[in-house]
């Protein structure tokens, strides 16, 4: 029997699914508030599949057989309520929703509970490719009712990418909000990788003086790599390469240096705040964004603070791609570190071997890197922090030194690289069971009282401090 | 006449309000739900002023004359709400209501509007000092309503700490909750403080390999400098004198490396994030406290990743001293960066000069540095960062050399330098008119058509990436 879904929200996102949905032999019902956005896109792509043009939420719900299933693929925040405000009361008991949006986890662990009340099944499900992995394949984190996933699993495992390794990129993440948790981690990683590979950059342009071409050679040859071959580096490679149309020079040197953000990023850091994990590369990678975003103030502070004298250092690319690799595996363990919290918090129990399965293919920071992560989850489940398995403390110990070479290089050359400098923390952190925070306690037990523990005693102690 | 108020909430903070009012002429009516506690606080300082005992709130009502104003010194969250929704009923229109503890800015602009509603006003005020600066004079944080400041003014300079400069360590901050803002910032900036001191404590001990004795006289030392002169260094340097009880030599390397919080440090950096201002040297102590509590994961993981090839660096003391200072300096304009821009977001209209001048005396910062801000933001009100100011941009030209090998120290050496190397990245990447965040741009145009600007001319622009 041919599968048949509602799809609410033609933007490029929903309408590059619907379309993926269609192609995977689905009967796809497509409704979008603005009705010419629907025609428009029955026009463009309606031979591409089984579509039924709906004008009104009506029309959409009796084009579908029951138990319904309906995806909303609408802007993040009010307009999925508004949606759902407006569609429920069309709805029959059982039938599903799926949000495949970038909704906050938390709305959808609010939403869920909703719908369960009125009868209804609810998914959250986070949807990484951007357009085109929309249309050709992207990875799918489903999370919340089992029911809808298994009605829907079939046509989910058609339309998703290839991991690579035989199967596809859509897994059951967990109950809840999980898949919209997984999937805002993704982004918190996708963040943390973006800015490192900048950093690279920024070293290669301003330290070793490399000219665009070379930088685009290093970055394509690092895509050959066990260590690197990734997405987001094979389109570096080629950003170096484009040339601009006006000035026939490279078109990256046209670009303005203010890096905007759509919060998802920024939500990786609230809610690993709220939950107590460090995921310090990430943040400084957001908060290297909103730096790059007060373009007029480093215009001025640069004229007003003036030039330095700066050391001359040097640096080869083979210590950037050391401290690239090594900084982003601690990214990633942060990421996995925030996942295994909120998973055991909201007894989720997420899988994060099927969590670096499905990031293999389809989403932004698909790499080949993630099959190692995915090994040693699977060989060790519990390991405590990806940093332990044996492998991957192994590529540490053999690289470390060229990746602290360029974090100094960064300090000493005025070239700032937070997150590289925050991975190297984390590392330099957790690898050592002796850190100064004993002063930290002592100082909050002086000022409040706020005690403090023992190395060699059970138990929590106030001193009488000062003279 | 004598002010009259009521206090609620006899802990120590509480307690210790209410003797340091009454020590100031206030007749002070105490009320705690546990009514032991109340008899217990009459018993031990009656006689230290003039007190009601109030064992109902009804009794507390009406032991003070109209309008009344009432100081809450309770937990922070729930029971602010359970005591208000007790209280108010109560009440007669015009009375005051004083938050006194440790609310969320966003709780207090939430209550105001409540109590507004119901024709009483509110004000929420963030007070520092640790339980000695509530008894002898702490620097208090008042905002909200105008009209309860202006009833309290006279009382709360009495009580306040001096500035130091003739005048007392309170002013007005604002509307709604810009009182608890700037309290909140207040903490976050006392986590950077605290962990930049930490880090420089680590590198004393673990690279100059300085025993406690030396540690404690270098602090000592540098509490006599106009650099770093402060509470925090003050009571750094006594505690490395400490002796252990238990086992005669210094306490310091009793306890345990375990650093606790209670949350302003975290609500800083959400709500930093939530404004779109970057805050990293905090954040870095946030989530530096947060891996010094994975003490068991940490031991596992020095045993597992084992001792590493490090390389063995010099550093002095005066590099040390160097790197602290301008590190703190870049956390402070953090900070003052944030305020500024909560205030521009809900036209607080909050002055800079006086928060750093209220910061000089009864708080855990003060320190002789806030004069120099101080006159930095009078000299220049409209300066859009510390860094900015001609005397504070000396400061970095002339020291910036050894703060950049003491950050190169830690990478090469193996010493974990969060805050101060978030510090370094944030003024090399704040004086600096070129970011690296033009490849962000084109990556985020390449996989999502988010578009770009350009440098020579307005607009924004879609590149067709790819090959």
């Amino acid at each position: 029997m041919q599968t048949s879904i509602g799809l609410i929200g033609l933007g490029v996102m929903g309408a590059n699914l619907a379309r993926n949905a269609a192609r995977n032999g689905a009967k796809v019902a497509v409704y979008n508030r603005t009705t010419e956005k629907t025609d428009a896109f029955i026009k463009a792509y309606g031979t591409e599949g089984t579509f039924v043009a709906c004008h009104t939420l009506e029309g959409l719900i009796s084009a579908l057989p029951t138990p319904r299933a309906i995806v909303l693929m609408v802007n993040a925040g009010a307009a999925v309520d508004a949606v759902l405000q407006e569609l429920t009361p069309l709805l029959s008991q059982g039938d599903s929703i799926i949000d495949a949006g970038n909704s906050h986890f938390a709305d959808t662990q609010r939403r869920m509970i909703e719908l369960q009340n009125k009868g209804m099944h609810f998914l959250g499900m986070g949807v990484s490719g951007g357009e085109e992995g929309a249309l050709l394949g992207p990875s799918m984190m489903p999370g919340g009712s089992r029911e809808s996933f298994a009605l829907l699993e079939p046509l989910l495992r058609k339309m998703a990418a290839k991991d690579g390794g035989g199967n596809k990129c859509v897994s059951y993440i967990g109950g809840g909000g999980a898949g919209h948790f997984v999937k805002m981690v993704h982004n918190g990683i996708e963040y943390g990788d973006m800015q490192l590979i900048a950093e690279t950059y920024h070293l290669m342009k301003s330290v070793l003086k490399m000219p665009n071409a070379e930088i685009g050679e290093t970055f394509a040859s690092w895509n050959k790599s066990r260590e690197l071959k990734s997405f987001l580096i094979e389109i570096t490679a080629q950003i170096f390469l484009k040339k601009d149309d006006l000035t026939h020079a490279e078109l990256i040197d046209a670009i303005k240096d203010e890096a905007k953000q759509k919060g998802t990023g920024k939500w990786t850091t609230q809610a690993a705040l709220d939950l107590g994990v460090a995921v310090s590369t990430m943040t400084a990678a957001v908060d290297a964004r909103l730096m790059s975003s007060l373009k007029p103030l480093r215009i001025r502070a640069e004229k007003e603070i003036g030039a330095l004298d700066l050391k001359t250092v040097r640096l080869t690319t083979r210590a950037l791609k050391d401290a690239l690799f090594l900084s982003k595996i601690c990214s990633y363990a942060q990421g996995y570190a925030l996942i295994a919290e909120a998973s055991r918090t909201n007894s989720w129990n997420i899988d994060l071997a099927e969590v670096c399965r499905i990031w293999k293919g389809g989403c932004i920071i698909r790499s080949t890197l993630l099959k190692t992560f995915e090994e040693a989850f699977r060989k060790d489940p519990s390991i405590p922090n990806l940093l332990l398995s044996p492998e991957i403390a192994d590529f540490f110990r053999a690289r470390h030194g060229k990746w602290r070479k360029t974090v100094a290089a960064g300090a000493l050359g005025g070239i700032p690289l937070p997150a590289m400098a925050a991975s190297l923390a984390y590392f330099d952190s957790l690898r050592t069971g002796s850190l100064p925070q004993n002063l930290t306690q002592a100082q909050r037990d002086f000022f409040g009282a706020h005690t403090f523990e023992r190395n060699d005693k059970p138990g929590t102690f106030h001193a009488q401090w000062g003279n």
